[in-house]
This record gives C-alpha cells, structure tokens and sequence, in this order.
C-alpha cells in the first residue's frame, strides 16, 4: 500500500488530491474502486476517465480538469502506469535458499542470495548470480551462466555453455541451448553438425513461455541487452538479435539470421536464414521476410481476410497473375498500335 | 470387455446380433478383429464395412442390411463412437495419494481423493478438487484452483492465481498464466508492465500440449465452458474464447481479442489483437484475421499451393496488382470513351 | 585433441601438411585459431581460406593449392566437417547410472548401461535400452520403450505406449503421445474421442525442443527411420512421416496426413489433414498445403514481402481478383468482337 503522495514521489510526478490517500492496486478505468490506482493512455477513452471508481487516476495534463478523482500528471501516462505496476506486482511465495530436494552440483557456483526452488537440477561449472530465482523444476546445465537478479520460471531448461545476463526473465518451459538444426546430406541419409557453440544473452531480457534458442553451430547464437521475445518463438542457431528488438508470440527465425536494434516482429512472424535486417524495421503480423532488409520501416505481407466463398474465387485468380498481366500487356499493345 | 448388450445399455443404442459377444477393444474397419468395436460414418466406407473383420460395428439404420457383423444402431455413428471410445480408455499407471517425493506445501488444500505424482510442486494457498490428477513434475503456483476431475499431465505449469473449472484437461507442457507481454516503450528501453490479472478456465475445457495462456495484466484472461484447444497454440493476455469453441494447432491469438461461441480456428490462424469475433464464426488454415467479424460464416485468407517456379512468378505480380488495377481501369476508359 | 593424420584416418580423407599437427576444435574459417580445424563448403569463401588462422581445413581437391595451412581434402567438405564435428562434441557432464533422485519403477526395465537424471520419473513397463541417457525431469510412461543409444534432454515428456528406436535424439521439452485433437460434436458441445493408439519412431530420428508428436486415434503414429525435426513443430495424431524426411521449426501437420521420404518442409510450412505427399517433395517456407502432392518438386505459396504502404494497396486488390479477371475478359470480348 501506498499513498498519493509516496506514489508521486517514487514515480516522479505532480500529484492533484489528497496526498495521504491510499492506493492498495491498479484497475482499469473501467472497473477501479476506491483503493485502486488507474491510468488513461488516450483522450478517447475520456468518458471512462469521467465515470471512473478510481482513487487516483495517471493522466497527461490536458485532461486534469475533467478528472473526478485524485491525479498523478504525467507527460507519458502508459510509461507511468507501467512504471507503477510494479510497485503493485507481488510474486507470491517466493523462494528463498536452496530448496532441499533441489539437485545442485558441489561444482556450481550458487551466489548466498539465490534462490533455488523445489527439484531444480544445477550441474557442475554452472554460476548463479545474486539475487536470482531458479524455480521449481529448472535445469540448468553445465558451465552456463546465470546473472543477478535474472528469474527463472519453472521447468524451464538452460542447456550447457548458456549466458544469461542481470535482471533477465524466462518464462516456463522456454528452452535455452538446445542444439541447432544442422545436418549434412550424406549418402545414406541425414548426417548430424554437432552445435559446438553457445547461447549468450544480454542484460534485461525478457522471453516468454516456450521459446526455444537453439544453440549455435560453431559461433553463439546471440540476442542483446533489452530485447524482449514473447511465447513460442523459434530463434535458431546462430541468429542475432539486436538490443531492444522485440519479438511477439509465435515467430520464427531461421538460422543465422541477423536482426539490428529496436525492430519488431509481430506475432507469426516468419524470417528466412541468413539475412540481415537493418534498425528500427517492422514487421507486421504473420509476414514471410525472404529478403534482407537495409531500410527502416514497416514492412508486410500476406492477403486479407475475406468469406471463404470469395477467398476461393480470388486465390484462383493468384495463380493465374502471371497470364492475367499477359493478357493485359496484350490489350495494351494492341490498343497502343 | 463388455459385452454387445452391455455395450448398447451403456451407449443407450439398439443392437442387432448375439448380445452375449465380447468386445475387448475399439479399432478401424480395417484393421479390427474378431473381439474389437469399429464404426462406420460415412457412406463412403460401405466397401470398408462389408469385409471388416470387427465383433461389432455402430452404423446408422441404413447400413445395418449390409453389416456382415452384429452392430448398434445410432443415429449419430461418429458421436456413438466417441462415447464408446471412453469405454475402452485406460490410462494406465494412474497415481494415487500423494507421492512420497511431491513438495506440497502444508499451506495447499488437496482434496482426500486427488492424485499428486512424483516431483510435482504445490504451493501455499492452492487448491486441489475432488479426483483430481496432478501428475509427475507438474507446478501449481500459489492460490490457484484446480476444479474436481480435473487431469494434468507430466510437467505442465500453472502459476498463481490461475482457476481451472472441473473435469478439464491439461496436457504436458501446457504453461497457464506466464506474464503477457506487456512493455512500454521508455527512453531507455522497454519498461515491463506487470500482468496482475490472472486466468480464469471454465468446465470441460481441453488443452493441449506446450500451449500458452498467458495471466492478465489487470483483467483475468479467461477461457469458458466446454472450449477445446490444440497443442502449440499461443492465447495472450486478456483474451475471452466462448463456450465449445475449438482451436486447431499452432494457432496464435494477440492480446484483448474475444471469440464468441461455438467457433472454429484451424490450425496456424493468426489472430490480431483487440479483435472481436462473434458466435459461429470458421477460419480456415492459417488465415489471418486483422478485423473484428460481427457475422457468422466461414472466412479465410492465403494463397494457393503451386510448383516454385510459377508461384514466382505469381508472387511477383501480386506486387504489382495496384497497377494492374490501374492499367485495366485506363483501357477500360478508353473503351468507354 | 587429435593429430591431424588421426582425423584422416577417422575420417577417411587424403591430407596434406604435417601429420603431428594437432587439433582441439572446431571453429569457421573467419574465426578458427592455430589449433583449430575448419572447413570450406563453397567457392565463394576461398577469400576466407586464403586468410585463415585454422590448423587444418577440410576442403575440396581443386582448393588445396589456395590452402596456406594443412588441408584434408574431401570431395564432399560439408559432410565431411559434419563427421569431424562429432569427434569434437562434448556433452558435458553426462550422468552415469540412476540418480538416487529419480523415481524409476521396479516394474520398468533399465539397461544396466543405461543413465538416468535427476529427478526423473520412469513408469512400470517401460522399457530402457543400453546406453541410453534420461536425462533430468524427463517423464516416461508406461509401457513406452526406449532404443539403445537414444538420448531424451531435460524435462521432455513421453506418455504411454511410445517406441523410440536406437540412436534417436528427443530435446528438452518435447511431448511424444499426449491425446490427438480428437472430439465428435454432440449436443451439449463436444464430446472427447479416446485416443488410444500409441506414437511409433524409427531409428536415428532427431526431434528438437518443445515439438509436440500426437498419440494415434486406433491406429500409430508414424515417423520412420532417419527423420529430423526441428523445434515447436506441430505433427497431429496418425500421421506418418517417411524416411529421412526433414521438418523445419514452427510446421504444423493436421491428422492423418502421410508425408513420404526425403521430402523437406521448411520452417512455418501448415499442411492440412487426410493428405498423402509423395516423396522428394520440398515445401518452401511458411506455405500451406491443402492438396495431396503426387509429384516429386518444390511448391511454394504466400505472397511477397512488401513496405506496408504498398502492401495494404496490393492485398486490397487480391479481394477483387475474381472481378479484374473478370472486367479483362471483358475488354477481350469486346476486343474480339
């Protein structure tokens, strides 16, 4: 619990009210009571700003006069709201020590402020920071590196040869290191590339549920500090991820591949091996990217949704283009002559 | 094993044959064999029925003359046969108690009658129902619910505050209630939203393997009633699916979308966040969906499948189409003119 | 470490320079240094050769003159520095035996040989062949057999009644026999069909992190002998997937569908389900098929990546793709006329 006046303070913002009043949570506009902190993001949502049950409402200046209830003024009321959730954010029944049933090598390096939960597994040369949180269930491998204040998620897996900086998250099941898809064709079938590098990961990172990072082949697989990865991407060996890019649910990247800083790839997003894609591109959902890319932007592709009766229709038209641009060159050059 | 009768009472069908014929098992027309159940249910497969080497067949009224074995009759063969199908699971192994090398916490209720397999994790405030199976190396985070019935296979994850109705399934992997992915953009970087909602899953709802649901940032992420969903399939912060709506695999869902009720998403459809989709509403394979549908029906997108070479050459057109339009609207004119 | 003229000997390769020279890894030729062995596949990084710091390259006849270091030359280079990338592999920290944390069935049959990690859980039936590796969290169920040399990574899940045959590699997180997308509709909603087939694989099959292969319905699914599959890939219940068949990350298969031998599916291809592709087939990213393929090729759909201002003016013109066609045949009656 705060009140008005602490929240002002830790968040670094004018407040207008009663600063002593109390602040127990965060709701939405919409269904905030008395205790709750809420926030307004855009003026189209200002009728709910002026039937809020909020205590205390984040806003821009402009709509100051048309709050009903006590404010904190902010140039950048969402970077304020999530700034504030995580004063209200309570990880409950965090763990503390190691966990009795808990499988930790004498060879492991596990800093006194970590914590390691229930049935974790921690072998030999591995190195746990201050301050982290190895849930239940994780497995961490050998000589892989974990930085402070980083928390893992239960049963996620760090394979051997990870690094993984300060104050990163992963997200359960996630899946660190394990090997790349590398085979040579050989005369009696598939030949495997033993993946003989790493995985090393900046500071600040985020990644969701069920991502895999494959390890690389001969080189690190690497994504830089900030970037922020969503559940069940696919990151395969050798990519590079730059700082800051994010990377929503479902992605995937083959091998390889080279993404620069402060990029976004939407959800289902698909890149090829072996490209590169310059700063501060975007990538809208569901996209193929084929091609490397050298100009920031946003770039698309796919059709768009329409009744399956005329989505047949058209799609046989699609294979057709190539004949349809001919026979309209035809017209063309007849017409013309 | 039953027998023909016992079958019929249980299935609540008529049947035709010696009653007392034993049943031991349930397979395909053709490969079944003198003690197994088949079915047929769709005329096409007559060819299939008059050579089977099944016991019994459930067919509709019409087969019946053509049926060389004894059968039940059903109005509804393929729904006759999935009833009957769970006559003949067996789940074997089926754990009881608590196992010795679980680490529950003395904090969580567990019901005198639920199952809790080796190395799984319950912590403080959970609560277990009635036959519920939590099996080997599952996590169930603080205060979370888990409805009478209920099943969850090996080393599936809930976090906290994460209720899960009755007689629901959760099969391996499955990680309920990880955070959404949620960051504002700051000076420095993205700045974590953190996701105080939870997840909130109704009854009879089946979910299958390595999918995510992801908790709420403020609001629950909820899932109703009878809802069934595949594996790999990614469902964001503070969706709603509606009650028996089904999605297929590898299907993904961005935050704040709603699907009404009694829907169908096929396997890798891409939904658009803050989308509202309404009852009744079919996507096909891999569509994406980028708008809100207020009307029932069946809606697609994508391109149709051709030999590399000439899709090409295709793909290439459909960059150009705008001009194409433009090139027919100019000759048009001139006609006209 | 070995000398260069035992990698000859082990990889049955001529060599050129001094066979004392030793070798103790791998590395790219950019990056190799003076005890390291790298390899040239391609002509076009003979720039790179000429400049290399390895000890040894694998290389092909014609480029030995270019070589300043040690060669061992190879008429297939890439398979060749396949084969040496296993002599170098290291998993460090095996396990040997059975973790006194593993919870193992009296009635599950383990090869002496066998190594079982911390923390897993083996039911009874199943069956454990020589020198395989369980590693930890890893779950096997009942009755499920494991073929000699297989190795499961930490926390994969394989249910009852799944064969796994020699040499065979499953990474972390993986599901092989969870129940198959099976329901038949009734008239209070869904009703589950009882998947009660089993998964059936092959020898030599690689599957990497968190793919999900689905139990049969009645009948196995299928995956024959020297498959590769890559992460997060998606096979529904009773499919059948040939011999050295290669399926690229994120690929989703719906049920029943057969893919025949030596075909490729890159990464993000969807197939829909009851289809039968034939061998040496190659399906380019992200593609959908919704037709058998009875011919031997590459296929390929989707449309091009585009900036998303010229995209959204293109995919426009996709919807009306029927009615372009429609006003071009048009203008050619009119023309004809």
């Amino acid at each position: 619990m705060y009140c008005l006046a602490e929240l002002a303070e830790k968040l670094d913002l004018e407040f207008s009210g009663d600063g002593n009043c109390p602040v127990t949570g965060v709701a939405s506009l919409v269904s905030a009571g008395p205790a709750d902190l809420s926030f307004i993001s855009d003026k189209k949502f200002t009728a709910q700003l002026v039937d809020t049950g909020a205590a205390v409402v984040i806003l821009s200046p402009e709509l100051v006069q048309q709050c009903p209830v006590a404010c904190l003024i902010s140039q950048t009321p969402y970077l304020s709201y999530a700034r504030a959730s995580g004063l209200f954010a309570k990880e409950p029944g965090d763990i503390q020590g190691i966990h009795a049933s808990a499988v930790v090598s004498p060879g492991a390096d596990i800093h006194p402020t970590a914590a390691i939960g229930p049935n974790a597994v921690i072998e030999a040369g591995a190195v746990i920071g201050a301050d982290v949180v190895v849930a239940a269930g994780v497995f961490i491998g050998h000589g892989s590196r974990v930085g402070a204040g980083t928390r893992i998620y239960p049963n996620a897996v760090i394979y051997h040869d990870v690094h993984l900086g300060e104050h990163c998250v992963v997200h359960s099941q996630t899946v660190l290191g394990a090997d790349g898809f590398g085979f040579a064709p050989g005369p009696e079938g598939w030949v495997k590339i033993y993946q003989l590098g790493g995985v090393r990961i900046g500071d600040r990172v985020e990644i969701g549920a069920s991502t895999t990072v494959d390890r690389g082949t001969l080189d690190h697989t690497v994504i830089e500090d900030g970037a922020i990865i969503d559940n069940l991407v696919q990151i395969a060996h050798n990519c590079r991820i730059g700082k800051n890019t994010a990377i929503a649910g479902c992605a995937g990247l083959a091998g390889s591949t080279i993404i620069g800083d402060n990029c976004t790839l939407s959800g289902g997003v698909g890149v090829v091996g072996h490209l590169e894609i310059c700063d501060n591109v975007h990538i809208t959902g569901m996209s193929m990217v084929t091609k490397s890319i050298n100009k920031p932007g946003s770039y698309s592709s796919g059709t768009p949704l329409s009744a399956t009766r005329d989505w047949k229709r058209n799609a046989v038209r699609f294979s057709q283009l190539e004949s349809i641009q001919k026979r309209l060159a035809g017209l063309e050059k007849k017409r013309g002559s």
